[in-house]
Parts: C-alpha cells; structure tokens; sequence
C-alpha cells in the first residue's frame, strides 16, 4: 500500500471489478477477492495492476499481481500466473478502477475539516502564527514553527524541528525532520493528469503522497503535485529555491540543489548530488543519474547518465556546448 | 461594450474628446455624442477607436466608428465616414480618452468593499472556508465551493458546479460552469501595460475582462490578467497546470492544454486543441492555430499555422529541431 | 553597515574571532575590537572582511579593513594594513563570523512580533483590508494601502503613496516612495545560500535587505529575495511583471522593464533602462550594462555591454540570432 492516508474502499470481488470494465466474467473460475490496485512492480498476488506500454515490458514479466489491465498487443508479455484484462483504453480502464478502491482521491476540494490551530490539540505543542488552519489526520512533531495563514489540510505528517512558512497549503504530504517549507508554496494537491475528453477532460486518481525527506528546504512559491500510483519524493537534505514546480510521481535524491524556476515534469527520476540551474526544465519519464550538472536554462528531453555535466535545449554534453557556442 | 463590469461615465461630447487631446474643435461640424471606447472591429458609429500599426489596415478599413486616433501616416486607411483624429502618440491618446471613459479601470487597489463571506448573502448558498472574503457586485452560481483565505473581489461572476482553491484572487472576472481554480492564483489584475517614462511610468486603463468558460482548470500559483481593451479568454474545457502567466487580452480556444510554468505573453491568440508543454513561452501578439503542439521549453516568436508540431527556441517544425539536434 | 534592521552583537575583540577561526592568537599584537563584518570595498579600519577569488583583487588592493579572511593563494594582493586570516573555506569561515556578529540574520522563522493591524499605531493612517498583519520595526508613510492577508514582518519601511496588494509578504526591506508591490509577493526572505554539506547543509546569513526604490512596479507572485553581504536593490521607476524571480545581493537599474517569468540570478547587475522579454533567464554574478534589450527566452550566461540587444540561448547578439534562425 503506497498511501497510508486515502481510505481504500477494498476488497472488491473482481467479478464487481470485470461488471465495471465490461469484460465478461467467464474468464475467471473463482470469484477472488482484489485487495488493492498499484504498479506492476509493487502489486502483490491479491492486487490488480496494469500495464500499458512496451516501455515497461520487464516489469510486466515478473508481476506478482494477479490480474492486469492491458491491450491485446501487451498480453503475452505477462507471466501465465497472472490474468490479462484486455481494454480499448488501458490507462482509462485503471482510472476507473483506482476510483472504486480510492474515490476520495479524484476529490480536491478544500479541506472542510479545518479548525484554527487554537481549537486544536496542537495549540500548546507548535510555534504558530495567526490564522493557521489544521485539518484531520494531522501529526507534527516537536519543536515545529507554522507561520501565519498556513492551512495544513488533511493527511499530513510533519516530523520534529521542521518549519512551515507563512501562505502555505499542504496536503497528503509526509514531511520529515528537520524540513523548511516556504512562504506561499503549494504541496500535496493532485497533478496534472487527466485523459483528455472534447467536451470535458477526465481526470485520474492521484492516491501518491508528496514525502519530503529530512533536512530538505522548498523555496516560496513552489508548487509539488502529490503522485498518481506512486509517491513523489524530494531525498533528504536536498534544496529547493523560489518558484520550482515538480509534477506528480518525481522522485528526486538525496544532497541535490535546484535553483530558481525549475521545473521537473511527471515520472522523471533524479539521482543523488545533482546540481540543476535556474529555470531548467526536465521533460516527463527521464531518468538522471547520480553527480550530474544541468546548466540553467537547459531543456532536458533525454536520459542523462551518472557524473555528466550537461546544457542547451536540448541538454547535449556541457564541453560540446560551449564548443558550439563560442 | 465590452465590459459589464467597469462603469462608463460617458457618453461624452465629441468636443470635450478634441479638447483632451489638443485637437481642434473645427475638425468636427457636430458636436455629437460619444458613448464609449472601443477597438476597431467592435466600434459602433457612436463610439471612438483607435489604430496605431499597418498591421490593423484591414480592420481600419471596416471601421464602424465615427472617431478614430490614429497617426499622420495610416489615416488614409480609414473609410470617409470615420473622422481621423491625428496625434503624435495613438497609444497615450487613447490612454487617456479611455481613462475619461472608465476611470477606475486604472486603479487597482485592493478591494475595500470586501466583507466576510459569512456576512453576505452568500452563506447558505455556497459552501465555503475560513477567512473568505466577498466584494461587491459578486454573483456565485449553486453548489460551488470556495476554499480557505480567498479573496472574491468585486465584479466577478462564477457559474454553478465551480470550485475555487485556497489563498485565490479574483476580480474582474466571469468564471462559467464547472471551472476549477487551484489554489494561490490570481486572476483578473490589470495587465503589465503602461507607458514608460523616464520619472514614473504610465499605466494604461485596463477595460477588458478575465472569462473563463465552462470545464477549464487553473492551476495553483498562476496568474491570468485581465485585458485591456479587450477580454482575456480561457475557452472550454482547457486546462492549465501550474505557475502559468497569461497576459492581458490572451485568447485561448476550447480543448487546449498547457503545461506548468508556460508564459503566453499579451495579445496572442491560441487555437482549440492545442497542446502547450512545459516552460514553453509565446511572444506576444502572435497567432497560433487549431490543433498545433508545441514541445516543452519552446521559445515561439512567430505564428503558427494549424496542425503544426513545433520545437526549439525560436520554435521551429518540430521535425527539423529533431533533426537538427539528433 | 549596510543593514540598518539586523542588529549587530558586536564589537568583538579579534581574539574571540581568532579563536573562532582556530587561528593562532599570536599573529595579532593588540587585541583590538572589531566592529562589523563587511565586504571588501565597504570596510572599515575597524572591520572584518573576506577574499575568496582572484576576480576581487582589485578590490582586495585597496581594502581598508584591518583583518581579511581570505586563502594562503590570495594573501599576497592585501594591501600592508591588512592582516591576512588564512583558513581552509573562506567563505565558510566568513559566515561563522557574521553570524556571530548578526545571529538573527540567519534564522528566517515567521514573526511572531505580528500583530492584526487594528492594534498597531497604523489602524488610523493606512487604508487597509483584512487580516492585514504588521510585525516590530515597522514603518509606513502616507496614504499607504495594503491588501487582505498582507503580512508585514519585521524590519520592513514603506514609503509614502505605496500601495502593497493581498497575500504579500515583506520582511528586511524599504520599500520606497510611490511603489506598488502586488499580490502573492514574497519579498526579503533570505537568499538561496548556503554550503552544501553531506549530511544536512549549512545555511549563511544573510544581513542584506531588499530596496525597493520609489515608483516601482512589483507583479504578482514575485519573489525578491535579501541579500547577504550586499542589498538587492531594484531602482526608481522599474517595472516587474508577475512570477519574476530576483536572488540575493542583485542590483536592477532605474527605468528598466521585466517581463513576466524573468529570474535573475545572485549578485548579477543590471543597468538603467534595460528591457527584458518574458522568461529570460541572467545567470549570477554577471554585468548587464545600460540600455541593454533582451529578448523574450533568451539565457544570459555572460556580461553585456551598454546599448547591445541580444537574444538566445546563450545570448547572443541580436542580429546574429535571427540571421542564424532565419
């Protein structure tokens, strides 16, 4: 289970499940119970998962969930334990089917739970400014400070000597030890995934958390998107500057510095010790390694392997650029 | 008229009109009624327009106004019935005519008719968060909700099903059915129009609206502003990611979808179904066309026609940037 | 001392300082009492200073403190007068030093000093909205209005006729004469500095402030960030569109005009009546001299001259890019 925060509504009989994909229920014997959706590579035997892309073919092979939403051309690629569910729109399907486990997690709408932090438990425990709202399922540690007009809505945790600044919305976030959160940023709301529709676009779960790891600082106005089926993460002692927005499902490591009007988009992974300029941008689904450089401004749209410097749009090697741009 | 928000104080003698802007009164045989400002498509015969480039010559020529400001050099491009008013400097001239017209359209102060929305009409009919401030002349449509610290401010609209986010600003605005607007955004100040001079810089009224129609999602940390002699638009079911700018009299069409941090500078007008990726920028006054994508951190600075993919800065068909840079 | 906000512990006898250092007493004579940290060009007989690269030693030459952090490479360019305190990490060191002298400099925590502004001196002299809070050492002038939710912290003047929008915050800063500083603003945090470190980074103080001088245009959910050694200075009459970023210790001329999404990095100079175009990127520690005209998307990475337009990425000049991108 990747998020401890959403209800899952589970288990559901995957004969519930094949009446709502409209696939017809001859094609199992025996009327399982399904206990949770995730990832072809976290899903246990009890699960239901999917698989959509020959990107992910490995993965797929060594599967242990035991029923995986595909398209005809991706079947065969499972292993015989587990039950393709063809559908016309895999990623859809999976959506509809995250929704029946997880529905409160399409829904980000305020938090109508919030009380002043005076009303609550934590009013003699936190250092606060004024006007600070506190939702359920909330835990901070000691020694914490919140500055003034905060709302920490629901579902987060915040670990001991961690500062939240003032203007700041968190949601669905486990924030570690020892973390700084700035003015005015925005973390844990869902990102920016939905399936496009003429007359109105679709949008899927997000049951993924935002985890800050310890000692980690996020710059004003940044905004962090709390992931889809997995969590994004920002690795211990990594700083971010002002005005940075890291989409849902990225995972960045630990001792990374990334500077001023960054943006990192969905699913991209980023290695330890990685130093990012100002106003770089890193596309989708990337992965960049360990020790690397990118220069500010640069437009990522490849892998980048360990130790390498890069820069330009596209990011090519640094020593090429500036030989092509003396 | 283009605005049912800003009062007009006129309708004004064409005579005073003359003696604001240092023309004389012989030019004119009657001194009738002038009811309003407007740009050179929409004028009516009782309004007064404006034309300041060559670009505008076709609509110059279609002109229903009876008035127009325009320089030595394009008044022959006007149809007999349109009196050419010759200035040294259209854009000021206009300023001021325009600031006659609609004088509080240059003072954006914050609004100080705001009151607790528990102290409105809208109490039982909205459902709402801690600290959300009303204006006046504010209509809200059944079952919206509006999150905590967001401050309504007055002549906004917003249709049935809308949600609005925490630490939000509006004014100014006509927010349709089913819109979302994620937290800490702004939306509807005066854009970043004025005329620079060397002790202190003239802003230019700013007349125009932000509308935001139906299914649209905005989202957090971004700032949409509003027109100034025309309207900025977010047609149907587009959906904006975070920290987006869009500048005063932006249009966008119906299905589009642009990715977080992405700048669309003042006066461009952008089809329907056109995918924007993240960080790109688009210059002003540009025109792109249905179904167009344009690849992340792209720098565009020319139109593009319909059903184009383009990449690089400047952005170019997005098979040559491959090429280019394989 | 160029803060006039941060309050100095000093004088401290070079002794204590030493012995902070690890350095032997023995290369001193007299134990005298140092008054302030300061940088090369602005210290005093009775100050501290620093010297950590070779591009300063002009400056270094014609230092008149009397004790120098610096390296055993660099010692050699201080002038007689000035006892050189050679150490592993100069700047390391320096920031142990200043921060002894401004221990406050270095903790950003929200202020609790805050309170709602009808309690403070000001209720009667500004036109103000909501939950508007003013923190200690607060100074407002005439016909000032500050926004909804505008949080003033400490150490902020604000001169005659500003106008402060809703949701900003301000802290360290003089705003001057006729400013407007607009929504969801964050300006006076300290800047992005800090001594990367394996475990948990080292932050520096920051005893610089952010100027802001008189009729200046700050656009919505900016963030201009304090300096360290030096101020951040943004001269008269410039105009920021929204979502710019300004790092620590930059200084922006008079009468430029920045459009929306620009960040400019630390400790880089802009001059009078510069114009950048929307998402410019200006790496740090660059000269950007007067009447300079950069495009829209461009990324500056080295020096301009007076009255040069460029564009690109790296920028180059203008004509050169648009011949090559013909």
């Amino acid at each position: 289970m990747i998020n401890p925060f959403f209800k899952n509504k589970g288990p559901f009989k995957i004969s519930e499940i094949l009446d709502l994909l409209n696939i017809n229920k001859d094609i199992v014997t025996e009327d399982i119970n399904i206990t949770d959706v995730s990832d072809l590579f976290s899903a246990n035997k009890s699960d239901i998962t999917f698989f959509h892309s020959k990107k992910y073919n490995e993965m797929a092979k060594k599967t242990k969930a035991s029923f995986c939403i595909t398209s005809e051309n991706l079947l065969n690629e499972l292993p015989h334990k587990c039950t393709a569910l063809v559908v016309k729109n895999v990623l859809v399907s999976m959506a509809n089917v995250t929704e029946k486990f997880y529905p409160t997690s399409i829904n980000d709408s305020f938090d109508n739970t919030c009380l002043n932090i005076i009303e609550t438990k934590f009013k003699d425990k936190v250092k606060y400014g004024k006007n600070v709202l506190i939702g359920e399922n909330v835990n901070i540690g000691s020694n914490c400070s919140i500055g003034h007009n905060t709302i920490i809505e629901q579902n987060v945790s915040i670990g001991d000597n961690s500062y939240i600044g003032s203007n700041v919305i968190l949601r669905n976030s486990i924030i570690k030890e020892n973390v700084k959160v700035l003015d005015n940023s925005v973390i844990g709301k869902h990102g920016f995934g939905f399936f496009p529709d003429s007359t109105k676009n679709k949008r899927y779960p997000h049951i993924g958390l935002v985890i800050i790891e310890e000692n980690c600082e996020i710059g004003c106005g940044s905004t962090i998107d709390r992931g889809s089926m997995s969590n994004t993460v920002i690795g211990k002692n990594t700083f971010l500057d002002n005005q940075i927005h890291i989409a849902h499902n990225v995972k960045i490591g630990e001792n990374s510095i990334i500077a001023g009007q960054v943006g990192i988009a969905g699913s991209s992974i980023i290695g330890n010790n990685v130093k990012i300029g100002g106003q770089a941008g890193i596309s989708g689904h990337l992965k960049i390694g360990n020790n690397v450089d990118i220069a500010g401004g640069s437009g990522v749209i490849k892998d980048i392997p360990d130790n390498s410097k890069v820069m330009g749009y596209p990011a090519k090697s640094l020593r090429k650029f500036l030989k092509e741009n003396r």
